[in-house]
């Protein structure tokens, strides 16, 4: 593949970029919002369990602040040998079970029922092939009520002007990836409201898709900027917090069941802080 | 196999006729210790979407109490053909999709941090073999502590008597399975304290095996008694309640990411209510 240790620079430098820009903005938030200034806490880790760097690692960034209960923004580029259940399951690890993952994961769980819980991941990931994956999704405490889906439609119009400068027509496949992929199938529900997913992401001109999968950074970062303002200051009782405790136990079934990133993290022996950062401060069934 | 049909009746009689004196035994405690007198709801289910009995289905009864902060007490019959997914992994069912079972299923979760949590089952299992299974296991909120300690030993010396009974050397079989199960690889630790564990049990007579099974939920039923009369009069503090929450957060995460039964629910469309009762009312991470 043509300059792939260039392009494999290029994607783990912006993941790492964003993860600081991103923890930034939130902690703006925090301290317009939020009693106190809470900081996201920094942790290191490496996936050979001696220490060395030999098989990658990353760096997981958590906020428990009292607009964010609990933020978590992860960045990770783990690289080595796929252990035997994922190889030949991933594309271009049939013959060689050499991989090569970078990206940015975040979840996060606000206080307040009003505003809604986002998750957001990019990655690029190289074995004999190379592609991009990643998505944007948005979970209201109420998915049914007039203000969620007046969010939703924001937050879908926002992502649908991204895609249409990637690639007219792309956001509906993109959508319709998001509702089949997010949706529990023993409840037959969707876990919120949508947003975009897509895998496998390999054009003929990669710039082009690297500069996708930078926007959706960045419009993550504009459309729940605007959100949180929208819904911060909102009233709520204990009604929509026991909602929300629900809706969060649907987040964590749906994570523990069906989500290919843990599955991911898991197999590849990633940090199970991180890859359960994902998981809301609270839940009940 | 020699008097299938009348062994499947044996069976499935005792679980349902256990599942009441369970109810029964859990609410006088709650009548004892409780402010109010929480009782039991029952609500039978068909496996058959429509409505029918052809697929089998069951019996959930799930308590919301003072002292059972979430008790459920389940009993099913289940029969047909096996899915795709399940077709040949379960012994017997090579040639042959058909598959008969029935059991009961409990998990409590007391809302005093210093009851520890239960989990009993027993089932009776046939395809073109027939076995039981079943386990009980104990989880304390602080597993470190020498209440719990105390408690896990007698519930273990109680176990071992029930064991001994059936076949000397079992109990160090069935503790080591159940260790073994109730094990959190990824974050390498044991869901709590254990107790026994079995599966495929079919010995040469029968009748000892149904008693075996019959024991460990009158075993069941003397123990936790016991125990919750030890318990719950004990005073306990916020940080033993985020503990608690802490502790049942693994116990989500082994029943969604590992748990058997609930593997097998969930592919043989078992009800959903049923199949989730165990997870806990509340849970932190």
């Amino acid at each position: 593949m043509k300059n792939i240790d260039k392009k494999k620079q290029i994607a783990s430098d912006w993941f790492k970029k964003l993860q600081v820009l991103i923890c930034s903005e939130l902690e703006s938030i925090e301290k317009k919002y939020g009693k106190k200034h809470s900081k996201f806490k920094a942790v290191r880790w490496n996936r050979d369990k001696k220490g060395s760097d030999n098989l990658g690692g990353g760096e997981m960034r958590l906020l428990r602040g009292k607009v964010f209960e609990k933020a978590g923004v992860n960045t990770s580029t783990v690289f080595g040998k796929l252990s035997k259940n994922l190889s030949g399951k991933i594309p271009g690890t049939d013959k060689n079970i050499e991989f090569w993952a970078s990206g940015i994961s975040l979840v996060i769980h606000p206080y307040s029922p009003k505003i809604p819980a986002i998750h957001m991941n990019t990655r690029f990931i190289v074995t004999q092939k190379s592609w991009f994956g990643g998505g944007i999704d948005i979970t209201p405490t109420d998915k049914n009520s007039k203000e969620s889906k007046k969010i939703a439609n924001f937050f879908h119009a926002e992502l649908k002007k991204t895609c249409d400068f990637y690639k007219i027509g792309c956001y509906e496949k993109y959508k319709k990836w998001c509702d089949e992929y997010f949706f529990l199938p023993h409840r037959n529900e969707s876990r919120g409201l949508g947003g975009i997913f897509f895998d496998y992401l390999n054009s003929d001109v990669w710039n082009e898709d690297m500069e996708f999968v930078k926007n959706i950074g960045k419009t993550f970062t504009k459309t729940y900027k605007s959100i949180v303002n929208d819904t911060a200051k909102l009233s709520w009782n204990d009604n929509d917090k026991k909602l929300q405790n629900f809706r969060r136990s649907r987040y964590v079934e749906f994570n523990l069941l069906y989500d290919r990133g843990t599955k991911f993290g898991l197999e590849t022996d990633g940090n199970i802080e991180a890859i359960f950062m994902s998981l809301p401060p609270s839940a009940s069934w």
